[in-house]
């Protein structure tokens, strides 16, 4: 774990550098807290000198290399090909020699070492006193920053003092192909590919690259602007500048990238230039132009409890690294920030990530659903592979095509095409964006509508079912009538009918016709929900709760998570879940359950999900509190919130959960704020724990902006813009110019129902 | 396709090499055809001179070598190494050059050819009449024979005339370490493994090999004897007889190999060196005896279709090849004719092979047992990685290590363990082989009984219920409660309860108390057995009868095998079946079903089983037999039997279908003749449709022989030996020196139920 100090609003510190912060899992936890990225380009936060590191990390939105997917049994329609994320020319690289000693904090003395990520600036800082082996003081300063404004540019400002007379040198490289540390022997890890960029030009200034397999072209510029003495040497996969002072000497780094259609060493070069032109301060200053602009409009306050608070902003501001966006691209499960899941994007995007952007940063949201619309034909041909109808998107994917390599919980979880429907429907309805809607939107619904009709039949009970499909619970595969798949379909199929009769002659393009809107009604409006009478529960899918009770009691801490102990074949034949599915649905589609519903459902599952999956405990959170169990929704949020921050250690090594960075948001505002969005009208049930003084959290909607303030008593809505209509508890308000409070319904914190792993702060608890 | 000529009771005879037979498709169709083998070395029926071939093929039973399996994304016990057959030293090689020109069956004039399969020879005989290009007649006749009673020996004849003065010259090879044809894209294929043979040490008449992974020593010993001038060359991977002469050569070829735990130089040239003293036609003369004594007992008469007869024949041979043990070995799926599968042995072992050779060749099925008895600590250690209890015997294996690399439709097939206990029980019921049944009969029966008690639970409804696993139906998977599944552990479970209350010391000794007997007794009585009120047919698996039925009507000729043609997804969530699943359980375990049920879930699944498996049509046999339908079980019965002989094609290039082999005994014996064998008790309910005039087959039962001849009218029972109770169509007969004739009630021949794919037979009878 990195050395990260006590909470702090704004910011996160790195205090130090302890041995446990320099071994390997350290150094990877700290490189992925402190990675600075804009949707475009991703910088993991290595030390300027690069070494020790735990695994370097340049990475250009949808630069990736592809590699043979190996089977050990084939099967038809089995992915031969996968992408995965790899290096692009890394220039983050600032070495320096002190009366030609290199500095190396774990040579000579480290006087002090801090980094600071500030939320608000959207800069990493470093200042480190070191002294040589030999004896002679530096004093380091550096800033680093990727921006957001200026989507192809990356700036590093790098300062050294010492004595007078103290030769200096800095050796700073834009380099490719970049030896890569092995990764781990995890199946969530990234494949590492060697060597995966082919020089095709170098100059003083610029590298042009192709990757080998998947052609893509990369152009990286540099310029360095210095106190010192500059010489620059090229090769292939290498421009160093050497800089050379004494005393003092201040580099100013600037890097652009252009890939794409934009690839060309000229557009580099330009975008390179007009960043020189703006200078280090120019940029810092747009990027805290843009992030002021981003916090008033997204900001989420919580009194009483400043570890969560600093760690929601923390999550809200890497949600808005990985989404932000300047041209449609995949938002991946990692963001920019690690290589994790191959750099894939996955239906957390969707079901996470976007519903959070959609109310906090609506224009990224149109752009990332135009870039699944730009996958449809692709998904498109993946049905027609599939023997399906419609467009089957992928479940994990770089440039739209499956990379999943083990179908049971990949092709098979057809909810991601829904989760991808449901986030149109979404932003659609909160931000009035009726282009988007009448065009890729209403696409994107009909074809994965098509899908569900064809997916789903009509069996001799007269309902219509969806047999043999997985669903969010990677430990539950399979199974015929997963709730969250069937509830999902279902709204996908309504909301697609409804978006047609809206745009009638974008239907009659797509030759929708009006048999083929009844169908998806009868289909939508007959979807079997499972239910056990014996238990009084919905069933997460048919029979899940005539299976196999886990058992807990022989489960031990180190069995954990159960997949990496226990084969699929036992997971599955048993009641348990890898994470919130049944109670995620509750959580999505509200209004399919009622109250006591929820109550006996939340329990229940409760009762058997071990979170093994970081996108449980949000949705727990949000039904925890839901259901009046608002110390447990408390557990829950800090549980999400503190993850990457606190938590993470290994699995945050190669990227952070932004999925759970946006289920902090989630459990906040859904959960204690009772935001849903259900037939596109927003709705607040607010309710805190009476131990939490306050929490304020701002919504976009369409033209407005809502504000929300919450305290156990008493909610105060307040609009800029144009009038909202919400509810309150199931009261309608109308928001407009003056602010609208309303007294909270009382009820009392239940306690917890039964966990087999209690989130931490609860077993802290319950330890104590 | 090879050239097989019409039908001959007691060979098969290929005669000639038309431009489809040398194809590579024809040339592995009929090695595998003309493959010699006797459980413990297989010849594939390449020609002497090896070239035209398909693929080369000497095999010795348990010889593989390993190979990393590659996951696309792996999982926790998933097997990370795999076992492959791989060619022993080819002894087979007996290249001929007539005045120096190669003989060639491609070049030249081919005068004639032809090839024989005796199969109470137990040889391959080849004559061939050549015409030199350059004009130079000569006439080759080779004999081989693999030898029964001298499992390490195989000899091959070989004389070639001509006319005085032409120079010939023979080149005999024993070849290490053969080039490999690669194989097709097909994973049902061998992987080519290239060089497994490490030399170790070579001499004039021993090549000495381990295998380089699996670290398995190999001999081979050779030796010739000649009527020519011999001169031997030998280097690590081949050694070379060249034998010269005019007008006239004769070789003998003894070849011996010695592997396993007796491999050693010394006792391959022992072993050898006895074959050479008998001669080859001593060799011929003990192979002849061998296989006079197995027909006796073992042989089946079918009068009116000669077609039929011959296959069923040919059927049993290849049986015999594949099953025959000097020592407890595995019998792989397909034998030692081919590397199809790997080499590895399934479940087709247990459930079609050794009932056949239980009835037909019981010492055999001791052996085999008792190699699965001694791979029992492996299936152990399997079952405590699975985090079950007992023993869970592999899906896929040659020496006992799990091999297969996709676990829903390899790990979850638990049947196999339930269906190795289902041979233990036949075979100690038919032998009375009690020194078996108490020591490792009882200790698998324990074990794998001990597994289906843990698997199972009790749930609400009160019943016990096996979830998540695949039966024989690869086109289903991971259901609930299979029925197939459950029966064959409900005969699992009353089996071991029964044996170790016979043999009281035994289960102590392992641990079995009276508490584990009542528990398995509870769980077997109690195991849930899926039906349909709204069908009024037994579900294949719970929730079968409401999947999505199949397309049939847009499903393509062309679109078969499924698998090859839709995703797993798709075959999954539907009433498909690959094989006969049910109708396989309505075969093996007949006494749990009534009569009527039997008629329509026979009906029932005929209308959605597209036999993609050659296991299928055996049962099917078997049950349009008993339910009425004749002419039907007459189809099947000719599909199974001569699906390698005349329709195998490409399936039958890798390897022979060794259990189709065995299932056209079943659908002959099981089907026409009834026999069933519950409860240790030989029951037959014949019945021939009119136009078959008679068949006879014989079993053996303890220290009995018994024929049983049926004409349409009447069956006859005639004993040698004690006397047997049967029952004859219920009722009760005792068999003792007399034969015993009865009447066989008359029945319609019913009119086949529909079905997507009838029986080849059958549509070429619907089309004329």
């Amino acid at each position: 774990m990195a050395d990260i100090a006590a909470a702090e609003p704004w910011c996160v510190r790195e205090t130090g550098l302890s041995d446990d912060s320099l071994s390997t899992a350290g150094l990877r936890h700290a490189e992925s807290l402190f990675a600075l990225a804009n949707g475009h380009i991703g910088l993991r936060g290595n030390l300027d000198e690069n070494d020790p590191r735990g695994m370097p990390g340049t990475y250009l939105n949808s630069i990736f290399e592809l590699r043979d997917l190996q089977y050990a049994e084939a099967g038809y329609a089995y992915p031969e090909q996968s992408e995965t994320v790899i290096d692009a020319p890394n220039g983050k690289l600032i070495g320096l020699y002190v009366d030609d000693e290199p500095f190396d904090v774990r040579t000579g003395e480290l006087v002090s070492h801090e980094r600071v990520l500030d939320l608000r600036a959207g800069t990493l800082r470093r200042e480190a006193a070191w002294v040589s082996p030999s004896g002679t003081a530096v004093r380091i300063v550096s800033t680093r920053l990727v921006s957001f404004p200026h989507p192809s540019v990356a700036a590093i400002r790098y300062e050294v003092t010492a004595d007078p007379g103290v030769r200096l040198r800095i050796e700073s490289d834009l380099l490719a192909n970049e030896e890569q540390p092995e990764q781990r022997d995890d199946p969530r890890a990234a494949t590492t590919l060697h060597d995966a960029l082919r020089p095709v030009r170098h100059s003083d200034d610029v590298l042009e690259h192709r990757t080998r397999r998947s052609d893509l072209p990369v152009a990286a510029a540099v310029s360095h602007h210095s106190t010192g003495a500059q010489t620059v040497t090229s090769e292939p996969d290498r421009i160093r500048c050497t800089i050379t002072g004494e005393g003092t000497l201040r580099v100013e780094k600037f890097l652009a990238y252009a890939w794409g259609p934009q690839a060309s060493a000229d557009r580099a070069r330009q975008d390179r230039d007009a960043a020189v032109s703006l200078g280090f301060d120019g940029l810092a200053a747009d990027q805290r132009a843009y992030l002021d602009e981003f916090w008033t409009a997204a900001d989420v306050e919580l009194d009483g409890d400043p570890e969560v608070q600093q760690a929601v902003r923390f999550g809200l501001f890497h949600v808005l690294q990985a989404g932000a966006q300047a041209g449609p691209h995949p938002i991946a499960a990692k963001g920019l920030t690690g290589n994790g899941y191959d750099g894939h994007t996955l239906w957390d995007t969707e079901s996470f990530v976007l519903p959070v952007l959609t109310y906090t940063h609506p224009a990224c949201v149109g752009l990332a659903l135009r870039w699944r619309h730009g996958t449809l034909e692709a998904a498109r041909d993946r049905a027609r592979e599939l023997r399906l109808a419609g467009a089957a998107y992928p479940w994990r994917t770089i440039s739209g095509a499956e990379c999943s390599g083990y179908w049971p919980a990949g092709t098979a979880a057809l909810h991601v095409n829904a989760d991808i429907a449901d986030a149109v429907l979404r932003y659609a309805a909160a931000s009035g964006d009726d282009d988007f809607l009448a065009g890729a939107g209403l696409e994107i619904l009909v074809e994965t509508a098509r899908l569900w009709c064809r997916v789903a039949h009509l069996a001799d009970d007269g309902e219509w079912h969806i047999a043999g499909v997985t669903g969010p619970d990677e430990y539950t595969a399979l199974m015929d009538d997963n709730i969250f798949t069937n509830l999902m379909a279902r709204h996908n199929l309504r909301g697609a009918a409804e978006v047609c009769e809206r745009f009638p002659a974008g239907a009659h393009d797509l030759d929708v016709g009006a048999d083929e809107l009844a169908a998806w009604r009868e289909v939508a409006d007959n979807l079997h929900l499972p239910y056990s009478e014996a238990r009084q529960v919905h069933e997460q899918a048919a029979g899940f709760t005539k299976l196999q009770e886990w058992d807990f009691a022989e489960t031990k801490d180190d069995d954990y998570p159960l997949m990496m102990h226990f084969p699929y074949l036992d997971l599955y034949r048993k009641q348990v879940s890898k994470q919130a599915d049944l109670v995620l649905a509750m959580a999505l589609r509200s209004d399919a359950f009622t109250a006591g519903e929820k109550a006996r459902n939340f329990a229940y599952y409760e009762a058997r999900t071990v979170r093994d999956s970081s996108l449980s405990a949000p949705a727990q959170a949000v039904l925890a509190a839901e259901t009046g169990h608002l110390e447990l929704a408390h557990d829950y949020l800090a549980e999400a919130a503190l993850l990457d921050l606190r938590a993470g250690g290994e699995s945050s090594g190669d990227g952070l959960h932004i999925a759970a960075c946006a289920g902090s948001w989630m459990a906040l505002v859904m959960g204690f704020g009772g935001l849903r969005d259900h037939g596109g009208r927003l709705s607040f049930a607010p309710r805190l724990p009476q131990h939490l003084p306050r929490m304020r959290f701002r919504l976009r909607w369409r033209e407005s902006s809502l504000r929300v303030t919450v305290t156990p008593e008493q909610a105060t809505y307040e609009v800029s813009g144009p009038a909202v209509e919400i509810t309150h508890h199931g009261e309608t308000l109308t928001v407009d110019g003056a602010p609208v409070t309303r007294a909270i319904p009382r009820g009392e914190d239940k306690a917890a129902p039964p966990s087999p792993r209690p989130p931490q702060r609860r077993r802290d608890a319950l330890e104590a």
